[in-house]
């Protein structure tokens, strides 16, 4: 089989992508070999991966492609392609293009295939809890779930939840085969700090591993929902391979999380690299980075992935031990667990 | 003011004119007096409201007039202008551009000017209780109300829901103040029967009147929401006048609407006119028609327009009178009711 990954060079999409060509022995999804992977990303897709003989890379914006994907079959395509939040708030063109336009473009070709007599190629779509945001009118439950109302409140979350709705359609009409999966937050994400107002998420955990301060702009109290990138990787692939029936519907669901607070992230990170490690973090209160965070629901219920069989990790050492474990021959991403360590 | 109607020339967009016109005497609009009103539609508007100095009638697509708008000054616009639930189902590219595509060159047109130093433009959207579906993952409420989960089941319905998720973010990014409200079925409508499925919704009380047979397509005891064509023009006007706090939010609002069974619609009709006009209408069930009423919701509720003052008639008698009082002059529509009618 084929498989088109957009989004395909990011952290997410190679994860995947060394996933897929692993699994189960000789690179299977849903039952059949694969035989190629197209990924398409605006950056290059990494080394390891470009090496594969079934891996082609593309590099480029997805609404250019977009057309050319018309007079090619691809048998599934996980569409990961999106400009992140921050970006989205910060230049409303960029985000409506690169999220809304490009994900139409993309189902415009899928339906012309469908229309010429091809089946519906089969679409995961990762859209993300951003759809939920706090509404006057609408309070926010505790735990947001498959029927919590979504109301967005950023760009992005409006542009993915759009695309939801688009491709729930584009699936009714029989266009294609589409099923959207929001994604909860990822940690701990590699690299440095960026710009978004997760990102101390993935930082007062990194840091610390890599022997450097980190400062925790909330109080500890915070609680939200977080997954580790395999966990999310081994959803999407489960979301491919449920059956329509299984799937229940054509609305997007909630991918599960751990609904952690701070306190026990930092907890976990005592437990796993010591309390060296752990006094690394510094509480350094930053009130607009606290008072976006106070916007966002505090964790998620994730019924019908459940059903599927989709799981998060139940503890967040797990979620520590991965990024060690896909860190151990970094040069200094474990610094400070190897120097300050007290125990793993 | 000058006000932009699109879809003004249709069933509802020059009633509401005609409203606005001649409004708190000379014609006002949240206080202020109504220079001229923009009707934009595809076909020409009625002659009444042509012979109006304060009108200009604009004939032709909305996507086409849109870019144009950038240049043109208006205090408020009613976005009226939608291809049809049918049509959309059967030309699906119609619908996307006629229902999506209009809309965001609209929003933004309205985008450029307030980029440009204009104030946000104030923006009143009819959306449709059509955004309503039955979904197998979320079993239908008795009645759904604003917080109900819209899960589409039509291409009409996505469309009219991605458009008040649109005009919600540009809401909050401060391009525009918009407010989408959500029509019930706006009974009775004047004309023939047409292919639409709530067309017996009408057709049940305006044949009779006008002295013909009409086919009773479902069950009596199906029930649905709906409101005469004057209280959804009145709703739209409060929606208008609004002010933001009083809206709360930025999500979509129900419009109220009264929710009868068709039992009691037959039951008034007879109040009304009489049980030989009653007696013209005929079950004949129609399995196509009453499994696609059978999705529909069976009734709304509107708590945060209620809290507007938006009211839907309370019986269903005080509907079938405004349009007999509509058809006075009417040469036939009301022929049954003179010649058959017991009382009035």
């Amino acid at each position: 089989m084929r498989l088109l990954i957009t989004g395909g060079a990011g952290f997410i999409g190679a994860r995947l992508a060394r996933t897929l060509l692993a699994r189960e022995g000789d690179g299977r999804l849903d039952g059949r070999r694969i035989e190629q992977i197209v990924l398409a990303d605006q950056a290059t897709a990494p080394a390891d991966l470009l090496a594969d003989a079934r891996v082609q890379g593309r590099v480029g914006k997805l609404h250019e492609h977009a057309h050319g994907l018309r007079d090619e079959e691809f048998d599934g395509i996980f569409h990961l392609a999106s400009a992140v939040s921050g970006e989205c708030e910060a230049d409303f063109d960029l985000g409506m293009s690169s999220n809304l336009d490009s994900t139409r473009a993309l189902l415009d070709a899928l339906r012309h295939r469908q229309q010429k007599g091809a089946r519906p190629t089969r679409l995961v779509f990762s859209s993300s809890i951003a759809v939920f945001g706090p509404d006057p009118a609408y309070p926010f439950p505790p735990l947001v779930g498959d029927d919590t109302l979504p109301t967005p409140q950023t760009s992005y979350g409006a542009q993915k939840h759009i695309c939801e709705h688009l491709i729930a359609d584009y699936t009714r009409k029989g266009f294609i085969d589409g099923r959207a999966a929001r994604l909860v937050t990822v940690t701990v994400r590699p690299g440095r700090p960026n710009g978004a107002a997760s990102s101390f998420f993935s930082g007062i955990i990194r840091e610390p591993l890599a022997g450097e301060e980190a400062l925790l702009p909330v109080d500890a109290s915070v609680a939200h929902a977080m997954a580790s990138p395999q966990s999310m990787v081994d959803g999407l692939v489960k979301v491919y391979e449920a059956s329509r029936e299984a799937f229940v519907g054509r609305s997007a669901l909630n991918m599960p999380g751990l609904n952690v607070t701070v306190q026990q992230m930092l907890d976990a990170l005592e437990k796993v690299a010591g309390p060296k490690v752990r006094a690394l973090v510094k509480p350094q209160r930053d009130e607009r980075i606290a008072g976006i965070v106070a916007n966002w629901p505090r964790g998620v219920t994730a019924r019908r992935a459940g059903a599927l069989g989709i799981r998060a990790e139940s503890n967040f050492e797990d979620i520590i031990r991965q990024y060690i474990a896909d860190n151990e021959g970094h040069p200094t991403a474990l610094k400070g667990l190897r120097e300050l360590g007290g125990r793993r």
